[in-house]
């Protein structure tokens, strides 16, 4: 056990004390409320594969409120790592109350249509000001001279974003490109209709085509959290940013965004990926006519109700911070900055003690928001199996850690993405389990 | 005035008695509730047009909550019927009051799965239920032996269809066909990524292309409201039925459907257009499958939110047929039958003694769900203009009507679709309209 000689005894207390104030705080605070959250594994081990088999990009959940038999040997139990399910952020909302709730009446909402006289026609004008709100208060994007464009979760907006930005009359599909490692999903999202409008191109970082393209730049990026800006930087390139992680508990923020079309969602920010909402700032007028006929076309809209439910959240994130009662209990950003230093911190304390793993390398930025110098704390791991493992999905999963492997996002199957935002149960286990595993 | 000598006074009488009531009982349940409900049509009018540019599809809205400035002159009033907006059930869903009404709190539904063992992982239990239960109640579909995938409405739906339909490996696109005249935006969602998979292939009575297609069978059809069935009727086909108006208070239900692939929504069933909810009833598993794959790529499921709304939505109406204490108020399906029956005989009294138009001719039948022999009353009028006319909807725009050409519905100018779901007082203002307007 090389690895494990490396330990102190300080380290493991650290350790062990973390894990234990973590699950019998997930006691207190959640037995018999959660739905969702057992510990069985039967069904949904099958579930899981038989999704997996279907797609590389979301797939399987670690709990489900069908299971019916469970696995209890710890070591035995799967720890599916593998998407990025938002569930670390319920415990903050649970204690919110009221603040968060909704109540829609049966009579309301019942229009196609929210304001005809908007671009964006049916755009909830509650959620449009909470968005402007929000980037304001922490001031992540700029939104004057921009128009926003709401869509069913960020990946509506972006196949908008292809539909609206690509040539009409070109005689071969424009270029969509990222550099690796790229988000696992844009591949499929922009060739799975075999569209004449666009067509995936690879690797920003090689791309060498002439003529217009579109590069989409993620940043802080998905797998790997780091900040970016544009690879190929020639004339005729549309960028899309997509900026799901730029909050402050993910990454310092340096500056409010100000480009020509940028994604947001909620899923991310305030963890509610069951809404499905996420909205795009856009500078030009015709390239927000042309995604909102695409989400016309492809939807008819967006759900109102989920609009006004994220109205209501943000609301709650923008209160939470400026009002600052701590009676009123701890502001959004300071709750999920904590939980994300936390399980960084842990996870650095188990990775770094062994010659089996290594993480990325942040540097600490200034935060115009929290206004401290801080580390990036990204909602993805990107581990690297070091040494002889090649296949770093296959060696987790063979502990029963289900990752995604680095060949997904374009890169070596030595890398692998592994989810910092489930629940605390899990990524409890996920540890134990991390630091039990033996060259 | 040719018209107006058909006009018997006792016909007049009628015609002002029904525009009154309605008016009278518009003002006392909703004047000063409802905000998007102006007589204003300064902005709408502008935002109206720009839309409509924009598309042939859905587009501007005869209200907005945005408009500031009115035109009070009934005759220079704009009466926009060019979509087909469900206000007219709004009355409906007051009077249900708490039944409908839903509580959604800030941590629920945040994850992105609902039940990792179902093919549509993303589909929430309790709405699955209240889908099922709603046919055995109406008996309009065979649910037994299915798989439900819900969509972001019945068009996401129709995408997912199509490309689960659709030959992976094909030399060609597969043609996607539907007998004239069809719903105007199946054209425009086939063909709008000029996708490699699948392609419009414009009417099913004259297709004659060898191999595979996709047949759309609209059943009441959208526009006319006739009955269908399949017309190209050859061994390779795939059918997707859109029953999304196969409803009792729009034609009589004759038997449960039983096909391979049926498509629903609440927007034309309960009126909850702005929920953005429909659901499919596939008989194919692996159809099932590629249908949720590409809702996955498409929005990565579908809103919890509404998914819960629609299921308390949904119960309420069968509670309200099943229960059926007058106390506790009208079934839905009664009080809509009813109201449509009030609006097509009012519209018929006003046709019927004009020169200028006349209406599609329905045979009455047999309703098993309200157990009477009943006469269709569509979500649509199919209207032709008679005589000299050649182009219907500019004829209606001359006098501030806005209709949908034939033309956008694969037929001749002679025809529009009017909406006859909008509320009370544009649909009076409509058959006012449409009384005073000589050859």
């Amino acid at each position: 056990m090389p690895k494990l000689t490396f330990f102190s005894s300080k380290h493991f207390l650290v350790l062990s004390l973390a894990l234990n104030v973590s699950l019998i705080l997930r006691l207190i605070v959640h037995e018999g409320e959660e739905p969702h959250n057992h510990s069985c594994f039967g069904p949904q081990t099958t579930g899981a594969s038989i999704a997996r088999t279907n797609s590389n990009m979301l797939i399987s959940s670690s709990s489900s409120s069908n299971s019916t038999t469970c696995t209890t040997g710890s070591g035995s139990r799967v720890i599916n790592l593998d998407h990025g399910d938002p569930r670390v952020y319920e415990r903050f909302w649970r204690q919110s109350g009221e603040k968060s709730t909704i109540i829609i009446p049966g009579w309301q909402s019942m229009s196609y249509f929210s304001d005809v006289t908007n671009i964006c026609w049916f755009l909830e004008a509650e959620f449009a000001r909470e968005v402007v709100r929000l980037h304001t208060v922490v001031g992540n994007a700029v939104t004057e001279g921009r128009h926003i464009v709401v869509g069913t979760g960020s990946s509506q907006l972006f196949l908008a974003a292809l539909y609206a930005l690509s040539p009409t009359d070109a005689p071969e599909p424009i270029s969509v490109v990222c550099a690796t490692p790229y988000y696992s999903s844009y591949p499929s999202m922009t060739n799975h209709l075999k569209s004449g409008l666009y067509q995936w191109g690879g690797d920003a970082e090689s791309f060498e085509k002439e003529g217009p393209y579109i590069e989409l730049v993620t940043s802080p990026n998905n797998p790997d959290g780091h900040a970016r800006i544009s690879k190929v930087n020639r004339s005729q390139g549309f960028l899309v940013h997509d900026l799901a992680y730029y909050w402050p508990q993910y990454t310092p923020i340096s500056a409010p965004a100000d480009h020509d079309l940028t994604l947001f969602t909620v899923s991310k920010s305030t963890g509610h990926a069951g809404m499905r909402i996420g909205w795009a700032l856009v500078k030009d007028k015709e390239v927000a006519k042309k995604m909102t006929k695409f989400i016309e076309l492809n939807t008819i809209g967006v759900s109102k109700d989920s609009q006004l439910r994220a109205a209501k959240v943000l609301r709650a994130v923008s209160d939470s911070w400026e009002q600052g009662n701590p009676q009123e209990g701890e502001s959004f950003f300071k709750f999920s900055h904590k939980l994300m230093a936390n399980r960084w911190k842990q996870l650095r304390l188990v990775v770094e003690h062994s010659d089996l793993f290594s993480l990325p390398k942040f540097s600490p930025a200034f935060c115009t928001f929290f206004k401290e110098v801080l580390e990036p704390q990204p909602a993805f791991v990107w581990l690297k199996c070091e040494g002889n493992v090649e296949d770093c999905e296959s060696f987790l999963r063979a502990h029963n850690i289900l990752t995604r492997s680095g060949k997904h996002f374009g890169v070596s199957p030595k890398y692998v993405r592994i989810s910092m935002l489930d629940t605390d149960e899990n990524f409890s286990h996920f540890l134990e389990r991390l630091s039990s595993i033996k060259s």
